[in-house]
């Protein structure tokens, strides 16, 4: 997920305090207290990580949907199905911040025995960050994935139309001295909210990023938006095809796998027209089952310091990265600093605390 | 993978004639007649499927690498650890081909059972395209995935030299009237087959396949051989850290998971100075385990049917293709003409039929 640069003239929030204020915000909407945590937490830690888009500024359309009655708050996902290495959870439409960390604790309990497990979600919400529950997993010392569908905003390899969401993929592993290796990244170039980001500094796209609505490549931001943003690869002689067919996949083993909606039939992220009905799914790997305790992540610390101390091209503007290295130094600035959220995001939060009086903990300057 | 037009000059042979020709000539090279059938069958399928790079044109370097001793023909895989969900199998230096059936073949019956289930290959050879052991658990009526790692061609973002290998996924699932899924891709962006290829037509390359040696754009053919390929998305700004980090990821499932050889560790496909010590992966999920029988195929088959049925971009070759579908128009033509070998692959095997006395079954022209 791309780690946006701090907003200017933003507002800092120790991530406790905006924690336990979304915390109790969840609860005044109905979210009975240890869900309201789950949830808490999970956007609160992609606030930490630098990915503004998925956290607390998600906030208002998640309460807009839980006041139009297409989101149970109260509702606990239900073990639906089982065999010894699998699970399906039928999220009820409740959280799905909440389903995904339930089911991703089955996994992981399941998988200290089995060796391995997996865990599939269905009539699911938006979970968040995928990268929170894949490293969950790293925390315990094993190998995580975690991979939702989302709204279709992606259009297919020679389709005008978007047909498929950015469905994300994300694996965390543990890693010795570099904490853990976590990819999360959409199938996309590049997500909706980068596009939103040139409409509102007036670039022009590059190539590979979008189609506008006849389906040639899209130039500006508002061509884009009219249109659908590419998947990873960009054109077909790019292999475009390729992040179409991880989009693909990842929908197969998460839409369609649990039952819920799939590409065209997912609702977009802001209707209130009706349940998202999404699925999610889990897997985990235990490689104590393969090695002796400890030996994989040590193996993988050594394979990440070759890498990082490659010679670099000409115009790079830093050493070989590992993937979550700059989710981690965004993690480090919160926690001296605080979150940095920027004025517009600060402002609709300090709105929905006065609409339910949970008050918001810092001053937004022109309003508090 | 690409699947590559039929060569100008071809020499034609019937699947079944340059199977049974495959598996003899192993059998000469010391290799047991169970094991040269699965070697046979796997080259014979990606011949048939239309990717030519990666079936019997490997012979000849697969047979200098028995005969430098480092490949044994005859090793078996031992079953090493597993627990009721997850197995590592040691392919003791054998053919990759084979280990990686018999581990699919355990995954596919595990998962009957438990639901999942994991096998991990470690100390394997090159076990040719990672599409087929996916098919194999799809045409079981399960979902299958494959993996493994390979020589280090590709430059990680910001890399000058190639340090990771084209480590490909493949994801495969029954779709109804569409038969399978099947997702077969390498995480550069293209393979350096077709380098070569762009080589041999004096083509100059597109924008985020490679890098030349000094870690700018390769534009001709020839610098990109004395490069790196780039991972896809290209280069930073269109996303190439995404392939890079998913080419990693399989490296971590694959060669770091098994304790083989990893990422710039990995001996160069032609070197013959020792073993190979690939790392192999496997997943197989049940659907039936989440649903009733058949209906997740029904999905598949309609979700692929809105799909195929988009409207297209203004410069479109044909509709929206499923993934697998070029290959299996080319098993289709395969099975009525022949699969049409170019000269030079044909000759290189009427040359090893003859040094091994297991004559090659069609003439070659000029030389037969």
């Amino acid at each position: 997920m791309p780690v946006y640069a701090d907003p200017d003239g933003g507002v800092a929030i120790a991530p406790a305090a905006l924690h336990a204020w979304t915390a109790e915000l969840l609860g005044r909407c109905g979210t009975p207290v240890d869900i309201a945590a789950d949830v808490a937490e999970i956007l609160m830690a992609s606030d930490r990580r630098g990915i503004a888009s998925h956290g607390t500024a998600r906030l208002p359309t998640y309460v807009a949907r839980v006041a139009a009655g297409v989101l149970d708050p109260a509702a606990r996902p239900l073990l639906a199905r089982s065999r010894p290495a699998i699970a399906l959870f039928d999220a009820r439409n409740g959280w799905g911040h909440h389903a995904g960390r339930v089911a991703m604790d089955w996994a992981i309990e399941t998988a200290l025995t089995q060796g391995a497990a997996t865990a599939i979600v269905g009539h699911s919400n938006h979970y968040g960050i995928a990268g929170w529950y894949a490293l969950r997993a790293a925390t315990a010392g094993l190998i995580g994935m975690s991979f939702t569908n989302a709204s279709p905003l992606v259009a297919p390899t020679r389709s005008r139309t978007p047909l498929i969401g950015t469905n994300p993929i994300a694996i965390a592993a543990p890693a010795g001295h570099w904490g853990a290796f976590c990819l999360d990244m959409a199938t996309s170039t590049v997500p909706l909210g980068r596009i939103e980001v040139a409409a509102r500094r007036g670039e022009t796209l590059m190539a590979g990023w979008a189609i506008d609505e006849e389906g040639r490549p899209a130039v500006t931001p508002e061509a884009a938006l009219r249109g659908a943003l590419q998947p990873l690869g960009g054109v077909e002689a790019t292999a475009g095809y390729k992040g179409y067919g991880l989009g693909l996949a990842v929908d197969l083993l998460t839409g369609v796998l649990s039952g819920s909606a799939f590409g065209p039939t997912v609702l977009g992220f802001f209707s209130t027209e009706g349940p998202a009905d999404l699925g999610q799914a889990f897997i985990v790997l235990d490689p104590a089952a393969i090695d002796a305790n400890g030996v994989f992540s040590r193996r993988l610390e050594g394979y990440l310091d070759q890498l990082t101390e490659a010679p670099v091209i000409p115009d790079a503007s830093g050493r070989v990265l590992v993937p979550g290295e700059p989710e981690v130094r965004a993690e480090e600035r919160a926690d001296v600093r605080g979150i940095i959220l920027d004025r517009a995001h600060a402002v609709s939060l300090h709105r929905l605390g006065a609409r339910f009086g949970v008050a918001f903990p810092v001053d937004v300057p022109a309003i508090g």
